[in-house]
């Protein structure tokens, strides 16, 4: 993997002197154009051995483009804010917008490497980090942003002999401590593990290059003029990368889905449901004011039909809950922030702390529903989601998050039903608008993106939840059960 | 104070049960009206007595209306992120954006108070914090919050009854701890600290309403009915609410401005300062690189004319750093998301933690400036900035940050000479647009801008520097000298 890192680079002071400023000025209008058109983010991982040159080679990055619009990310131990939350979640914050670059200086590759060369974890968690890196980048490269990876490398020759160098000279000898003699005697392992890292997760949408780190010049020209031709070359493309083409769903030829499993004729009395929805939530309560629920945490997600209940269904559950233990996210279009980030990264944001519930009112399934039926978004985009959501998903699970997931269903003539009754009603929030009718009119489209939804993204670890919502009584007792039964299941 | 809520204020069932479905409907409708238009935000600010119900009322609150409009933040220890900035970041960070409410259930009293009854913090720092939190809701209230605080009080008498009452009870009694009875003892302390809070703050633009806490039907309707009056009041007023009207500051009768001081005529010849860059470059590195620094910061704010050279300045100041240790961050219009907020609040946004220089290219003092002069904002808005931003960046200075404001002052011909040579440039970056020739036209009017900015601004713990840019090679020098010069002075 890495001997054409240790052949010997070099490069001489006049060629270096000669090349450099052509190539800042190129750098900086590459980046001018960047920032003006903000046609994609940049994602520049810095990666390698100690003593190869990273930190002086971001520094003159630096210094060689407009720092005004880099941002350089070192991560050291998480914060408690970042420790409460899945691993991947403080480098999604840290993620550019368009037109901006992102430098990470340590990234989602370091703690697999070094736990892996410590031995602290073993083949299959790393295989799985492996895994979960090339869904991270693969997504980011889907979503449009420019994905580098340097790796600086040294020789083991190369390594000793720089530690022996800095230890001679007084001036620089308190730059060597005890740690890092102990990393050398751990190189070879170091070297064996990034290796096969750096193999896997070499792909074409978000390449490695590896670079000899020895001699500053040959590696400062290396990584400048590799940054430049990838960024005219992204820049200068016509339109946007275009994306592996999936094959789209195919109905069933049938016609029988899972809705139409859905028993839609049950009904419960009224008295019946005032009794078990009391006993319900007190259960709930008692559950979410568990000592053990705050090493944990809910996510809800409500997905339905318009009018089917969603709402209703959403405060029998915090009405069992202390305000403060909760929170509800009613996901509207995303604001201009968003929409300079990957289509995930504004579900990212909110993730909250353990001990909460958290409420979806609709959800990053609009991606594979609304956007998929309106062509908000590409085929190729709608595609991917699925698998970008289950990846989501698992995390959150990971991360001790019970993920549940509601589809309210309700027959076609319900649905009218109500959007008359609402037409009469005296409060305005019941507003029918233009839009639910345009919806209804796609009723078919949208059937269709539901099945292929469940059967895409309903996985043992966040399984979906199809509720007979044609009569609400009955739905919101389904919702409480499943909640409870799921809590009751975890802890 | 409290005399009013000791008087056993009661509601009986029945006018109680005839009075609630009126009261929610037209809370319902007020919410929706408010989340529709966005015209404003709620602050709302829940404090008082243990066991008086707060709880109760804010889960109450969530009930009547539509929860996913509302925002509850209980706020326990603060997280490592949050020790590392000012008190009240976290306070900001929570804000609701326009058009939602935001419970703050435990707030920016809480902390003042408990340690001044535990005797914790002097008088002195109790005046401290009240003057904070005045003009912190001030300033809310002037960026168009609803600001609303509801004080709930129990009588000692009331308060005894109620822990006795729990205690009696088998099914109740874990609810008394050893802590309840602790507090009980120190009522009268807390009684006579918090009365004096709550009339020193209780300011018409944010006032206290204090609410019997014994009777739990008069006290939802006292806060229902207060919430729903104030919120319709708003809601229904024509236009914002009016700030109060400051005289404008009168530029100086003999036409002698702190300007016309700065010496433009200093040349630095490109030897001497290769010197002295190289010097200062290599003490800001070494001072950046102290173990002392790492539980301080710096703040450097760059403001100026266009073409001044802030650019330049600031390239001299990162060059000296490690990238992982500073931030440049260049202010241009608000986003959306931002706009939604109180003025400062993208700036509180981006505080960094410890440790890190942030460079500001351009700073909320576009407010007194661009704002200013442009009519972005009116006259009380920036009149009223100069208090906000004194009282800003006390608290940064307060969290241990070294804040050094830059002015860069060139003559309006030697703008014009670099507006010029930057036309024949042949970096695309350089380009001059439009923009910068139509504030050149306002000169005059930036002129007094400024002035005032320097006068109202210039404090002994965040002081301006005013640079002479009329030779860059001088101002770079300047800025360097000043920020060593501050950093040497704080470590």
């Amino acid at each position: 993997m890495f001997e054409t890192a240790e052949v010997g680079h070099r490069i001489d002071k006049e060629t270096y002197a000669a090349e450099v400023p052509g190539l800042r000025t190129a750098l900086l209008d590459a980046q001018f154009d960047l920032s003006q058109s903000r046609k994609f983010p940049v994602v520049l991982v810095i990666g390698g051995v100690d003593g190869a040159g990273k930190g002086e080679t971001v520094n003159l990055l630096t210094e060689w483009m407009d720092p005004r619009h880099i941002q350089v990310h070192g991560f050291g131990p998480p914060s408690d804010e970042e420790a409460q939350r899945p691993a991947m979640w403080r480098f999604w914050r840290a993620l550019p917008p368009s037109g901006k670059l992102g430098i990470f200086f340590g990234s989602w590759y370091t703690e697999p490497i070094l736990e892996r060369v410590a031995g602290a974890e073993g083949e299959r968690t790393f295989d799985h980090a492996i895994e979960r890196i090339n869904h991270f980048e693969r997504m980011l490269a889907d979503e449009g942003a420019l994905v580098l990876k340097f790796w600086f490398h040294l020789s083991k020759k190369a390594q000793k002999k720089r530690l022996e160098k800095l230890e001679s000279d007084p001036k620089t000898q308190w730059r060597v401590t005890k740690a890092d003699w102990k990393n050398f005697k751990r190189y070879d392992a170091f070297r064996d593990v990034s290796a096969r890292m750096v193999r896997e997760t070499n792909l074409a949408h978000a390449p490695w290059i590896v670079v000899e780190g020895e001699d500053a010049r040959y590696r400062s020209l290396t990584v400048g003029k590799t940054l430049l031709a990838a960024l005219r070359a992204r820049l200068d493309a016509p339109g946007a990368a275009a994306g592996a083409t999936a094959p789209a769903p195919v109905p069933a030829i049938d016609h029988r889905t899972v809705l139409d499993q859905i028993d839609l004729a049950t009904r419960l009395p009224r008295e019946a449901y005032a009794a078990r929805l009391e006993a319900l939530q007190g259960r709930l309560a008692l559950l979410t004011r568990s000592a053990r629920f705050a090493k944990t945490g809910v996510i809800a997600v409500f997905e339905g039909w318009d009018a089917a209940g969603k709402g209703g269904a959403i405060r029998r559950i915090t009405g069992a809950l202390d305000a403060r233990r909760y929170e509800i996210i009613p996901i509207a279009a995303p604001t201009e922030e968003e929409r300079r980030q990957p289509y995930l990264w504004r579900f990212w944001r909110g993730l909250p702390p353990r001990g909460r519930v958290t409420v979806f009112d609709r959800s990053w399934y609009g991606r594979v529903l609304v956007e998929r039926v309106e062509g908000f978004c590409s085929q190729d985009d709608w595609l991917r989601a699925y698998g970008e959501i289950n990846d989501f998903e698992e995390q959150l699970v990971e991360n001790k998050t019970i993920v549940c997931k509601f589809w309210l269903h309700v027959s076609k003539d319900e649905q009218l039903r109500r959007f008359e009754e609402r037409k009469q009603a005296e409060f305005k929030r019941f507003k029918i608008t233009d839009e639910d009718w345009r919806n209804r009119g796609k009723w078919d489209a949208y059937v269709q993106a539901v099945c292929d939804m469940v059967d895409r993204t309903s996985t043992e670890l966040a399984p979906w939840t199809l509720v007979a919502a044609e009569d609400k009584l009955v739905a919101r007792i389904q919702v409480l059960e499943t909640l409870c039964g799921r809590l009751e299941g975890a802890l």
